[in-house]
C-alpha cells in the first residue's frame, strides 16, 4: 500500500472518508475487544466462551498489525511529514510505546505458554489508546505540568499527615485492635482510607485519643482535596486564557491583509482587538453607515443581507474589512443571528498600527484592488 | 377556552394572577404526588392506603391534562407567538418529551394491566417537570456545555484508571478473594466505589500490592474530583463575566436615549461604563454642582432628595442623563442608602461617542426637550 | 450600671479594656458549659455529676442574663446609636433570637420538669454564640446570596438524580434484599449515603444493573460536588475583588486631603491608584528626588528617614502626599521593610482630576499650608 | 572543617557538587530510615531484625549530627550571612525545632530506657525534614495565611453543625442504639465521619428523624468542602497573580541598563511591559527592521540568526535592548523555537519614562557604547 494513503488512514485528524472508516473500526473493536475480555472473567457468561476467545484474538491481531502498520508509515505521520529518523522516533515515543505494550502484550503471553483466556485479560491494556484520541489530554496535561510545584507540595504534606497520623494511631490503638493496627503498614492503610474520605469501615480507631486525631486526618483530608481543587482551578483559568489569545491569533492570521505581515503585526493586532458580545437579533451594521472597524467571529453567527440571497458567517469568519481599506461606508447590512461573541478592530487603532508599519499600507492597497465590492465593508 | 388566556396560564414566566396560580397549584399537587407516592411503598403508613391511590391517581390525571393543555397551547406558547409548527416543536422539545413521559407513563402502565399502587411508583418522573422552572439550569447547562471537551476527557482518564486498576486488583487478589475479586465486573465495582472515595467497605484488598494499588485509586480519586472542580470553577467565572456583560448591556438598551440607536450604539456604552461602588451612606451627586456622568444601578439603592419628598431608585434605574444633554448642574441631591454598585458613564466618553455617531446628537436634543425639568441631571 | 457603659462592654467590635475582659469571659465560659454539658452524657466521667451539673447551670445563668443585658443595652448598640424602637429590633433580630434560645432554653425545660442533666443537653445551643464573633461569616454568607440561584439550582439536580435513581434501585432492588431497598424511603437513604460518596456500606446493590445505576450515581454525586465547588470559587473571587474596592476607598477616604471632599472625589481617586508591589530593601522615594506620586499602604512596611530617627509606616498609611501640593522635592528618603503592597495616585492624574474638581485646589492649598514640612513629600 | 564551607554544604538551595551529594544522602537515608522503622513493626519481616535495628540508628546518628551541624553553621546560613544571635534564631525557628525534635527524639527515648525497635518508632518525624526542601510549602503556606479569616469561618460552622447535629442525633438514637449513641462524644464521632464524607459505617442512624438530620448532615458536608475548595481557587489566583509580577520584576532587575536606576524605575518598567505569546515557529524580529521594543523571554525558546552560527535564548534573557538605545534597526532575525511567553516594552513608552526620569538618557548613553555590536538591537 502506498505510504501516503496509509499516512492519512491512521491520522488521528485526518477528516478523509478512510481516515474516518479506520477510526471507527478502531473504536468499535476496542468496545468488542473489551466486552470478550471482561465477559471471560465471569463465571457464567451468556455467550459462547469459545467465541468470546476469538473475539478477542481477532482485537489482538488487529491492534498488534496497527503497531506495525504505524511503524511502517511513521515518516508519513510525524511532522513535518518526511522527517528523517520518524520510525525510531515513533518507537520510542509515548503514544509508540503505548500502541506497542497495548498491541503485542497478548501475542507475548500467549507466546510464553498462557492459555488464551487467561492472556486475554492484558487486553484492558487496549484502553490506552484512547490517549491519541482525547484532545482535552493535552490542555490537562499543561495545567498539570504548569502547577506541577504547588501539587506536588500538597502530596508531600499528605505524605507528611500519612506518616505522622498513621503512627500515633499505631501506637494508640494496637494495644486493643492488634490485627488492623499491630503494624505501621496497617496503620498507614488506614491513614490513606481515611485521608482520601473514602471510609471502607474496616478498620476504626477505637480509644478516644485515637478518635479525636482520626478527626484531625479526616479534616485535612477534605482540606487537601480542596488544596489540589483550587490549585487546578487557578491553573485552568490561565491555561483557558492563554489557549483564548492563541486562538484569536489564529483568527486575525488567516486574515489575507495580515497574514503577509508576519508574527509581529498579528500578535499587534491581536492585542488590539475588543470583544463585543451581542445577543441575537441585534444589528451589526447598516448598510450606507460610515464602517470603522472591521470584526471577527469567534462564536455565534451573523447574517449578511446580500443580494440576492443572505449570507450566513459563523466561526473563524471576519467581516467589515473594507472599511479599513477604502473608508467608504458599509455595503450591506449585517444582523446577529444566534448570540456571538465578536473581536473588533478599530480603524483609529489599525491606522496607528499601519503608521508604525508602512508595508501594511501597500498590502491595504493591493488588497482592496483584489477586493473592492465583494464583501460589505 | 381561549388559547390566549391558557397560553398565559401555562407560561412559565409569566406574572399575571392565574399563571401564578396555576404555578402554585402544579407545585403543589407535584409534592403531594410524590408524598403518596413514597407512602405506597412503605409496608405501614398512617394514611390509608386508597386514599394515597386515590391522591397518585388525581396528580396523575393533572399531569396527563397538562400535556394535552399545553399541547393546545403551543402557538401561544412558542417564541415568537404563533410560529407554524409549534404543536409539532413542542411534542419534540426536550421539555414536551417530559411533560409527555412524566403524565402518561402512569396511565400507559394502568392500561397494560398494572394495579394502581404499583403503577403509582411511576410518579417519580413528575420531578423532572422542575426542569421548567429552574432557572439555574441554564446557566449550569451553558458552563457544562463551554467546558465539556475538558470534562469529558476527565471521564476518559476516570475511565482508563478504572479498568487497569480494576484488572489489576482482579489478578492479584481473586485467589484469596474468590467472591469479591473473582470476576472483572466484581473488581470494576470496587475500583468504582473505591475512586469516587465512596468506599462502602464490601470489597476491601488484603495483599500488600493490592493495598498499594487501592492507596493510588483512591489518590487519583481525589485528584479526578479536584480536575473537574477546577474546570468548572474557571468555567463558571468566564460565564459570568460572560452574562453580566449582557445584563450591563440590558440596562443601556432601556435607557430611551439609547434604545433608538441600535446595537452597535449600545455595546460601545456598554464599553464605556466604568465600574463603581459606593457604600451606604455615600453623597453621589449634590445639587448644583456641575454634573459630568450618568449612572445606572446594578444593584443597591440611592435616594434623590426631589420636593416635596425623596424618591428611592433601585436595580435597573438610572439617573444623572441630563446632564450628558443639557450639561446644565445637578438639579437634586442624591445619596445612596443601601450599597450600591453602579455604572458610570462619562460625559467626556459620551461626547467622543456622539461625534462618532452624529445621530446621537440629534436623539439627545429631542430627548432633552421631552425631558428637561424631570429627572436629577 | 450606665447603659453607655453596659453598650460598650457589649460590643463585640469595641476595643476597650472591659469589651475584651466581657468576651474573654463569654468565650471562657461558653468552653467550660460545652465541656460539662459533653461530659455530662458519659456513663462515666472522672469529673464528679454534682460539679459539672452546677457548671452548666452556671454558664445557662450567665446567658440567660446576657440576654436581658443586651436588651436593655439594645438603644446604645444598635447603629446609629440610641435609634428608636432598637429594643423591639434587638428582640427579633437573628442574633437577638440566637440569644433568646440559647440563654433561655435550659432554663425553660428545667421549670417544664426535666431534671437539670437532661436538660443540660440544650446547652449546646451555646454554640450559636459563635456566629456574632466570626467576622468572616459576613463573607460567606453575600457569596452563598450572590450565587444562590446557580447553588440552589445544583440542590435541585440533586434531587432530581435523588429520586430517580433511588426509584430505579428500590424496583431493581427490593426483590433481593427487602430489608434495605424494600420501600422508597429505604432506597432514597441509600441514594444519599451513595450520592453524598459518604457510602456507610449499610445498603449496598446486588443486581448488575443495580450497581450500574449505583455507579452512575457515585459519579454524579462527585460532579455535583464540583459544581458546588466550581460556583463558590468564582463568586469569592468576584466577592473579594468588591470587598478590595471598598478597602482601597476607606484608604483614600481617610487622607485629610480627599475626605472632606465627597463620595465622588474619592470613589475618583481609588479608580485612578494603580497598584505597585515591591519587595522587602527596595527604596521607594530618594530624599530630594523630584516626587511624581503619593503611595497608599496597603500591607508590608516602609521605613522613612527622618532626623533624628527613623519611622516606620505599616498598614493603612500613606506618604509623599506634599508632592501632589506643593510639587517640591521629596524632603526624606523611604525604603521598604516588609515586601509592600503600595498604590500610587501619579501627579498628573491628580492634577487631571483637579481641573474637572476646582474645590480641590483650594483644598490643596489650606492643607499646604498646614502641613508644610511634616510629611516626606 | 571551615564553616563556610559547611554552610555551603548544608545551604538546601546552593548548587555546588558537595551541597548536592549531601542533598542526595540526606534523601537516601530518610528513606532507608523510613523503611527500617516500617519494616521493625511487622511480625514478620524479609529483613533480618538487627540489620533493620542497627540501619535506624545510623540514619538516628546521621540526624543528630546534622542538628549539631546545622547549628554550628548557622552563622552562614542565616541571611544576611553572619548575622548576630544566629545560633539563637536558628534554635527557636520553626525549622530549626523540627531538626531537634527529629533529630535527637531517638536518642533520648533510647537514654530513656525503651528499647531500640520500639524507640525506632519516633524515626516518623524525620518526614517532618521534608518541609525545607519543598518549595511549594512557601506559596501554600501564604495562601493559607492570606485567606486564614474565611477558612476558620467556615471550620467554625463546622463546629456548629458538628455539634448542633451530634446532639440532635444523640436524642433521637440513644434509646435504640445505646452502644453507638449513647453518648454526645460518641455522636459527634459518627456526626465528623458523616460530615467529612468518610462514612465508616460503624454507627448509623436508624429512626426516620434521624436519618432525615444524617442527610442534612451530609449535604452540608459536600458544601463545606466546596467552600475550602472555593476559598482556596481564588485565593491561588491572587498569590500566582502577585507572585508573577515579582517574576517580571526580577527579569527587569536583572537588565544592566535597568538596574543601576533603583526599584521604583524598576516597579515602573514592569508595569509598562506588555505580555505576547508567539506560537513555535513564528519570526519575532527581521534582520534590518525598524526595532520598536525590547523583549523579555518569561518562558520558551528564541533564535537569533548570529554569524557564524545561531545562538538560543531561553528563559530569563532578553533581547532587541539596543533598539531603546540607539534607535538603530535590528542587527539580525530572530525566530521563536519553542513556543513563547515574552513581554515587550515598547520604545514609545520607554522614552516617556526616561523624560520623567533624566538619569535614564544618560545610563542609556554609557550602556550604548558598552553594548553597542553585542547584542541584536
Amino acid at each position: 500500500m502506498d505510504l501516503r494513503i496509509l499516512g492519512t488512514i491512521l491520522n488521528a485528524e485526518a477528516r478523509d472518508g478512510s481516515a474516518r472508516a479506520f477510526r471507527w473500526l478502531h473504536h468499535g473493536l476496542l468496545v468488542l475487544g473489551l466486552v470478550a475480555v471482561v465477559e471471560l472473567t465471569l463465571q457464567s457468561t451468556p455467550i459462547d466462551r469459545r467465541l468470546l476467545v476469538d473475539m478477542a484474538l481477532l482485537v489482538t491481531a488487529f491492534f498488534a498489525a496497527e503497531w506495525l502498520l504505524r511503524l511502517l508509515a511513521a515518516p508519513r505521520l510525524a511532522t513535518p511529514p518526511g522527517r528523517p529518523a520518524a520510525r525510531r522516533r515513533y518507537l520510542l515515543s509515548f503514544l509508540g510505546l503505548v500502541d506497542l505494550v497495548s498491541g503485542w502484550s497478548i501475542p507475548l503471553a500467549l507466546l510464553a505458554g498462557l492459555p488464551a483466556s487467561e492472556a486475554a485479560t492484558l487486553g484492558v491494556l487496549w484502553m490506552l489508546k484512547l490517549t491519541r484520541y482525547v484532545a482535552g489530554f493535552a490542555l490537562i496535561g499543561r495545567v498539570l505540568h504548569n502547577e506541577r510545584g504547588a501539587l506536588l507540595s500538597v502530596l508531600a504534606a499528605f505524605a507528611i499527615v500519612l506518616l505522622l497520623a498513621g503512627t500515633a494511631e499505631y501506637l494508640l490503638e494496637r494495644g486493643g485492635q492488634p490485627q488492623t493496627f499491630g503494624s505501621l503498614p496497617a496503620a498507614l492503610w488506614w491513614c490513606i482510607v481515611t485521608l482520601t474520605t473514602t471510609g471502607y469501615g474496616d478498620a476504626i480507631p477505637a480509644t478516644d485519643l485515637g478518635r479525636v486525631i482520626a478527626s484531625l486526618v479526616m479534616i485535612l483530608g477534605i482540606a487537601i482535596f480542596a488544596l489540589w481543587a483550587g490549585i487546578l482551578a487557578s491553573g485552568f483559568a490561565a491555561e483557558i486564557r492563554r489557549r483564548d489569545f492563541l486562538r484569536t491569533w489564529a483568527l486575525v492570521a488567516r486574515v489575507p491583509l495580515f497574514k503577509q505581515l508576519g508574527a509581529q503585526v498579528i500578535a499587534e493586532v491581536a492585542r488590539l482587538l475588543r470583544p463585543r458580545r451581542l445577543p441575537a437579533g441585534a444589528p451589526l451594521m447598516r448598510k450606507g453607515e460610515p464602517g470603522d472597524c472591521m470584526y471577527f467571529i469567534v462564536d455565534g453567527e451573523v447574517e449578511v443581507a446580500l443580494e440576492p440571497q443572505p449570507v450566513r458567517l459563523g466561526q473563524g469568519a471576519f467581516l467589515g474589512e473594507m472599511a479599513l481599506i477604502t473608508g467608504e461606508p458599509r455595503s450591506a447590512s449585517v444582523l446577529v443571528r444566534r448570540s456571538a461573541q465578536l473581536l473588533a478592530l478599530d480603524i483609529a487603532d489599525f491606522r496607528a498600527l499601519a503608521g508604525q508599519h508602512p508595508e501594511l499600507t501597500s498590502a491595504i492597497e493591493a488588497e482592496a484592488a483584489r477586493r473592492r465590492a465583494k464583501a460589505p465593508s
